[in-house]
């Protein structure tokens, strides 16, 4: 393991931290509001911080191998949470180090659970920050990292498969550094045109870009207790709902799209089950809500059938009433699109379609198996063949999920809360969604969990957001001995 | 597909079956209650139609290859429960059809929901046949035709297969005939034992009949209404917790102990993990409990701890005490021991302990990959590597089991029931465990769903006890078509 490379890629890292804070001290300084000391001081000293790792030692391409890219990413993540929460302390906002790094990793890994009692009284520029880690964590800090640093070229590709969602991160073109930057213009371009069709709805600039944040990182912050549920507009509720499910996507689709590739993109396996899984939960949700509860209209209930499921499949967790009051029909629909979440190499949480879709696939073959035992079929997508290790690889990522989820839902139930809390808060921890069910609902925040119970999901939220290998591997001795290493994975 | 042959095995079965209810004539004849006659009707009636269906066509042992195999295990549960419900509907003891299906399916998949409100009411021969029908599904109802039949030679190996729980079902001995009559002498023996230490324990005999045949089918069937917390007695509590544990385990084992080799089982890795998930969860509850409940002694803690573990991981569901009152955290750690079951090749549903360590040992091998992602690394358990192809098989296991969860969840929650209720509903049919929490706890029955709702249970049970494929198939068209049949699969 190379100590000094990684030191060095980590520094970058904070540099990175730094500059992306900029622009939430400049709102902090348009509002002149209290926070802009602490967003200052903050941001001086990450600076610091990166300035001298980033000279401790001497980076080359050739030394970031596997073990050297899962190192960046898992502690890239760790190390910038606990910077990325040094302005909610030192703006006195979030006084405590574990509920503010809570928040940051929550924003981060685009889960938008959130800590804070009374956001309406939180000022602008933090709750700036806040959203912007959405947006940061959505397409991945190092995925950006990548795109600007011109350094990392070969090391730079074992970082972006590590941190892209998905079984099989691919480049969409030859080099990973233009891969990433065109992810970024896509991803950035997305982010103008919802800030402006928020805008023409009537919203302010800073209330359309923290939203726009929240909902192309699919992370769901907000600044209102009652979510976007607040803006009493159905215009507003359609264009977040429908962004939600572009940022579902696998971008390397939107990227085929810009293209050309029209039949491409709309032949995709994966997208044509994420559109079909969301319409029929839309249809079941809609005929049961509107039968079930107090529906002036059938297009109103259709709305927010549409809205919430939009919300939950991206595990955004946006919200336009408090669906904890509806139906159990409808709220274990919600539920079960909780594990779903989006297309991989989109910026939602959760299994991903893909791998829902190879799964059955396999699920499929054994049946034919049955009956033609020693057929030998090959598991497609899209028409290119899986192959077996891949399909084995996504069996032990389900497996390790549900184990995973069983052991955050043995230490969340120890906090003594009911049987649909205590799991459904599981899933919205690990899957990134934020809210869950009960009394983490959308009207309740995480606030009640005591710190160690909170120390523990963000465990919890960032293994998820990297897809639970990384992380557990580096509490792996084995993996700190240079005998064990071995070059070009 | 040789329908001829099919008709024949299912005549024989019948004519298995009418024997098999003849013990429940004799307990009505002795206790000259009101179902002597019912009971009488319902042998004939079984009789005639075996018999009839037994001469419409010559069986001939090479009739029967893979495809006839699934037909005789799909068609043969269904059918012994349809004419199972018979005494059921003839006695007017359980008058609705639904009703008495219901029953009989939870019965043969040892499921033990019940339907029935005023148990304590119903006549003896009655409930002895229902709790014989938990202790005839356990070891298997078709497993019992081979042991007897002496036709059933290669054919008689598929329907095993199918029949026996777990993804690799070995033959003990090279002949399956003898190796179906090994369970069954172990199986009658434990039985034995069983009644008689349960007399020496106060029980009358039978009462100690009735419970040993629940507790060594892990079925559960109840005749009194608080379940084993109506005897008094932690002797009783005792015997039927360890029995359950016993006949949890898989009964190649017991037959290698009978023999001697001691060694071999205890070295078992299944046995192991089965041993290890039953002392960590005991361990957890009982202080649990010992904490948040209001109990005199640990020991009686413990004691109802280690039932309640017992009962919940072979799938039983007896109770000696309302564990629905229990911590959250308690009730989660049961929630979870549902989910896994007993040992391959055991009475116990679930979805088995050998299946969950092969997919923790395939997980643990994608971590070894990532650091060596060109070693070639077979999964090995008791020392036999693992096919890649049993891996996969596994796998897509785990994936239909949560699938199908998935699907009745959907359909029990249109019940309107809570959260908790509909998902452990879901979870106690699928795994045949019965009770489940919330509004279906140990103090309540199934006799609150509609019938509908019921119909769409019996198929979850008996997925779950035929573990899923062998049902599924059968409505796949193709298999009805001759081309498609390969022999010797």
């Amino acid at each position: 393991m190379d100590f000094g490379a990684i030191v060095n890629v980590l520094g970058y890292l904070l540099l990175i931290e730094a500059g992306l804070m900029v622009p939430s001290l400049l709102v902090a300084l348009y509002y002149n509001g209290p926070d802009k000391m602490g967003i200052l001081i903050s941001i001086l000293i990450i600076l610091i911080a990166g300035f001298i790792m980033s000279r401790i030692s001497r980076y080359r391409d050739e030394d970031i191998q596997g073990k050297e890219g899962l190192a960046i990413v898992g502690f890239g993540w760790i190390i910038i949470s606990v910077f990325g929460a040094l302005p909610y302390i030192l703006t006195d906002t979030v006084p405590s180090f574990t509920n503010a790094f809570f928040e940051t990793v929550s924003g981060f890994t685009t889960t938008g659970a959130t800590i804070i009692d009374n956001i309406d009284s939180l000022p602008k520029g933090i709750l700036f920050w806040r959203s912007f880690t959405n947006w940061i964590g959505g397409m991945g800090i190092l995925v950006f990292t990548v795109a600007i640093f011109p350094m990392l070229g070969l090391g730079g590709f074992q970082i972006y498969k590590m941190e892209s969602p998905g079984p099989m991160a691919d480049r969409i073109v030859p080099r990973v550094r233009d891969t990433a930057k065109i992810l970024y213009i896509i991803y950035s371009t997305f982010t103008i045109i919802q800030i402006i069709l928020l805008m023409l709805g009537g919203m302010s600039f800073y209330d359309a870009a923290v939203h726009t944040f929240g909902t192309a990182g699919t992370g769901g912050f907000n600044i209102k207790a009652n979510s976007i549920g607040f803006y009493n507009s159905s215009y507003i509720h359609l264009i977040v709902g429908v962004f939600m499910i572009l940022c579902g996507i696998n971008f390397s689709l939107h990227y085929s799209l810009i293209k050309g590739k029209w039949k491409d993109a709309l032949k995709n396996e994966e997208l044509r089950l994420y559109l079909s899984i969301i319409g029929i939960s839309i249809f079941l949700i809609t005929f049961n809500i509107y039968n079930k509860m107090d529906y002036k209209s059938f297009g109103l209930a259709l709305k927010d059938s549409f809205f919430q499921v939009s919300s939950m499949i991206t595990t955004t967790a946006y919200s336009t009433v408090d669906y904890n009051s509806w139906p159990t029909f409808s709220k274990l629909i919600l539920f079960i699109l909780m594990f779903l979440g989006g297309c991989a190499g989109s910026t939602a949480g959760g299994i991903k379609i893909v791998r829902i879709l190879i799964l059955v696939k396999t699920i499929k073959r054994e049946f034919y198996k049955i009956l033609h035992p020693r057929a030998v079929i090959p598991i497609k997508v899209n028409n290119k063949p899986i192959a077996s290790d891949t399909v084995i690889g996504i069996g032990a990522f389900f497996m390790l999920y549900i184990l995973l989820l069983t052991f955050a839902i043995i230490i969340i139930s120890l906090e003594g809360l009911d049987f649909e809390t205590t799991i459904s808060t599981a899933v919205a921890t690990l899957s990134n969604i934020g809210p869950g069910f009960g009394a983490t609902g959308p009207v309740s925040t995480y606030s009640q969990f005591s710190s160690l119970t909170k120390l523990f999901m963000t465990g919890f939220m960032l293994l998820g957001r990297l897809e639970l290998f990384p992380l557990i591997i580096l509490l792996n001795p084995s993996i700190w001995k240079s005998e064990n290493f071995i070059k070009h994975r």
